[in-house]
């Protein structure tokens, strides 16, 4: 019983080392979920020394014998690589032998591979990224960040859908707040996609809150933000860039001489605690949505705290019937519409 | 001699209780710049006391009997309000008795007014709004920010020319680098806009840097970032979320209880010194670009610190030939195309 993963576990920028501790820390914690750890097997034995006794058949390798490179173009992996970690992992969900796959490589790679071998969900046009970022009430989903840079009213709306259901799945949250990213501009509210978007969203059925901007992201004023991926790209990667300046400042404040260092020292607990709140690792695990199986997609640079924490997305997503709610949404609205 | 200044003193949240002072106090620190001071002359008399016998000619008070409301339609302020002091300010910059107009007022209807009279330059479509955000090193020009939300590779292009302009002007930079917005994402580089102007720029004869990310604008790896106005806006409300969210997480950990307010007590020089290298005042000052005078919009919300960064920031283009530089790099790129 319970739901099982499948993990790549060549992926990222640390791969296996930090991979499999990760994946081995977070079965031990959570007894309903089994792993299929994907890779080669003669890196990843050795990683695992008795461990596969202790957690019995809930854990076992599935030999794959490429990786795919962190910078290599999508299509290439795609085409050329069909033993590589991260294409198995997604085969194996298609197999069904497992509910969701996990990787920490190259995102387009994932996205196209994710995309080619599990297809998408029937009404959906394009798969989505999903992330988390943290508000000062809860938590803020948003997408697309960056799978779609061109997007339509219609893909819009099919994102503010999926991550209404994601929402619905992950946070049991059965009507969250869908709001529209804008710009507050008096002279001109947003481009002319963006107001269709709205129209739309308007008349589905979804608890859309009409337009938020930039900001509402971290105020924690709508559950979803829907933008296209451009925008939405660019939102995360600004933040990432700002929340880097901010601890680099924060970081030589301190440390400028002794006297501030041993401020520092004093503050200790509370600076900890300040992080340990806007720790970006909690929010790890983006989620590509509007595929028939559950992807999650873990940061590249991810420790094995924050790879934990996207393999509790995956199996949270797909143990709460993620793909199922999506699916079931979109026949309702279609039916609705005919 | 000297540059004089055009100042809508009744526009902004808290209008001439804090932008007559901060007039005063600039005035006094600048002896080259002189200042017009447009408003009720019923409100601001008294808030100028015997201010005015102290700077002697620099300063005078220019009656304007109405007030453009900061939620005010801008074309119903363009339209029926022809004696606000908004609008009175930039007369003055198009009559030539002021290089500058600087206001606090409603942006919508500053740039639409600011197009209406002063026209754009030739060569410029479409004026842009730019404003200057920290970074680790030094600190960044963004624009648009959100005067344009369609915008044309021609259109980023030309935010480069008068952004790289600004940046000469003010920075005394005389080749700035200049980066165009993109997302990093291996899969797909950008929509066909952004490829264009990507082209565009390349042979500009500009120091054009290639595709930045949303971080680099914090990471300081450009002087200049150019992007359309809805991705611009989204970008900076967004970095204003995330700080105002950090800021209230820091202040809650802080305050806590007893011994976390002791040690926000100890550690109070730091975050001082901390809080000044962040502190949005100091950048306060979007600069109009495009048209044929400096326009300057200050943040509603400015205090009388933030409203003098602004009026300088006025003074300082103008002083250092904005409008003519832009004017003569648009020239000299009309002739290399011919």
């Amino acid at each position: 019983m319970g739901v099982t993963v499948a993990i790549d576990c060549m992926g990222g920028d640390h791969g296996p080392v930090v991979t499999v501790p990760a994946a081995l820390s977070f079965l031990r914690s959570h007894p309903a979920v089994n792993a299929i750890l994907v890779g080669r097997e003669d890196v990843l034995a050795p990683l695992l020394g008795d461990a596969l006794a202790g957690l019995g058949s809930r854990v076992r390798v599935h030999h794959a014998s490429e990786v795919v490179g962190m910078d290599e173009p999508p299509a290439i992996a795609m085409r050329n690589k069909k033993d590589s970690s991260m294409r198995v992992a997604v085969d194996l969900v298609k197999a069904g032998e497992a509910a969701a796959a996990i990787s920490a490589g190259n995102t387009g790679a994932l996205m196209a591979i994710s995309r080619f071998v599990l297809k998408t969900l029937p009404g959906i046009d394009r798969p989505a990224i999903c992330s988390i970022l943290p508000a000062v009430k809860g938590h803020t989903y948003v997408l697309d960040l960056g799978a779609n840079v061109d997007c339509t009213a219609e893909h819009l709306l099919q994102f503010g859908i999926m991550g209404s259901m994601l929402v619905a799945a992950v946070d049991h949250i059965e009507r969250p707040r869908v709001g529209l990213l804008n710009i507050g501009e008096e002279a001109i509210k947003g481009n002319e996609i963006v107001k269709q978007a709205g129209e739309l969203l308007r008349g589905s059925g979804l608890n859309f809150c009409g337009n938020v901007e930039g900001n509402d992201i971290y105020m924690g004023s709508a559950d979803v933000v829907v933008c296209d991926g451009f925008v939405g790209n660019v939102a995360l990667k600004t933040s990432e860039g700002l929340a880097q300046m901010l601890s680099t400042f924060l970081r030589e404040a301190f440390g400028r001489n002794i006297f501030t260092k041993l401020m520092a020292l004093v503050a200790l607990p509370v600076l900890k605690q300040f992080k340990h709140r806007v720790d970006h690792r909690r929010y790890n695990g983006a989620v590509l949505l509007g595929l028939r199986g559950v992807v999650v997609k873990s940061h590249g640079s991810a420790d094995g705290f924050a790879f934990e924490q996207a393999i509790a997305r995956a199996a949270d997503a797909a143990g709460n019937q993620l793909i199922e709610r999506i699916s079931s949404k979109m026949a309702s609205m279609s039916e609705a519409a005919a």
